[in-house]
């Protein structure tokens, strides 16, 4: 879709806006990427806190990407975390394992959706349905030899589109091999805690 | 802590809350799981829907746990995920891999908040704070080489508790062990993704 806007110095120029995406935005991207890559390295971060019981809240700000320090958030987004009540908690938000399926799906989500805008397909409607299966006996210290997380994750992806069923099947491939969350999932990540 | 309650039957008895964690449950719970290993399997689910351009929304509500579906949550929670600006988005939340923050720091303030309870320690403070370095070129598909997900994921603990330092080192060693969501990063997670 071509949008029309005022330029500047009263110019009128086009915007390539599709799905909600500024592909233009999203090319200039690449291209000063390619010109510079450490344009391409980035710093996320969050803060913490314990509430009370299985309850915390994280808080998300600054952060650092495209070669500065990143301000531009005028607020701070926030994540509740708390347990169901078979779990001891009071549900003031969905619990750990449940975000971390948050985090996957809206990881391919956003990837689905730039990849496509990208290439000039409108996306209608978009869903995604998660299951992980996990066993408790790890985290309670009643296994040494069980996994304390996801045994395995599922997910079912519905998609309509202005695109052929193989057009849109090559892009959920693309998208799992590109995808952030589903690397991090995949394949180990190097994390270290250290207590103040 | 002891907090004296009134019982069913006008019988006074002692239940047993430590930091806001029902320790006397806690117990009930682990006994459950050794009298019947069934108990500890827990399926978690996610529903994401897209909503424009970087934004979607998450939908957690019903999960299977403790041999039945739980339908105790009244209402869904819901955590919503965007991109800043300079990835193309509205900040309407985190983003994805902002979410792979939380979903660690509140793993592992959990773990730890309910395993100092079950010691008897109480906790007067308990923060963290995380930062998750990674680089955007796989993503753009710009390098076959590059992970797209955290190169690396740093994480500060800061605990005031009533219990010697050394004592609260071995807990945070504890809990890293058995966290879920310290393993599902560091280890490597079987996800399938299915269009339909």
């Amino acid at each position: 879709m071509l949008v029309l806007t005022k330029g500047e110095n009263e110019m009128n120029k086009t915007v390539n806006i599709k799905n909600g995406v500024n592909v233009d935005q999203l090319v200039g991207t690449i291209e000063a990427i390619k010109g510079d890559p450490d344009v391409a390295k980035f710093q996320f971060r969050a803060e913490t806190k314990w509430v009370n019981g299985g309850h915390c809240r994280t808080e998300f700000r600054n952060f650092y990407g495209a070669k500065a320090e990143d301000t531009s958030r005028i607020r701070s987004l926030v994540i509740e975390a708390d347990e169901p009540s078979v779990l001891l908690g009071e549900d003031h938000g969905a619990n750990a394992v449940e975000a971390v399926l948050h985090a996957l799906a809206s990881c391919l989500c956003g990837g689905f959706v730039y990849n496509a805008s990208a290439q000039g397909i409108s996306i209608e409607s978009l869903d995604f349905s998660l299951e992980g299966n996990l066993d408790l006996h790890a985290f309670l210290g009643l296994s040494e030899t069980m996994r304390p997380g996801y045994e395995n994750i599922k997910v079912k992806c519905r998609v309509k589109a202005d695109a052929p069923k193989e057009k849109l099947a090559e892009l959920c491939a693309y998208v799992q091999k590109t995808s952030p969350v589903l690397d991090i999932l995949r394949n180990p990540v190097s994390v270290t805690v250290e207590m103040e």
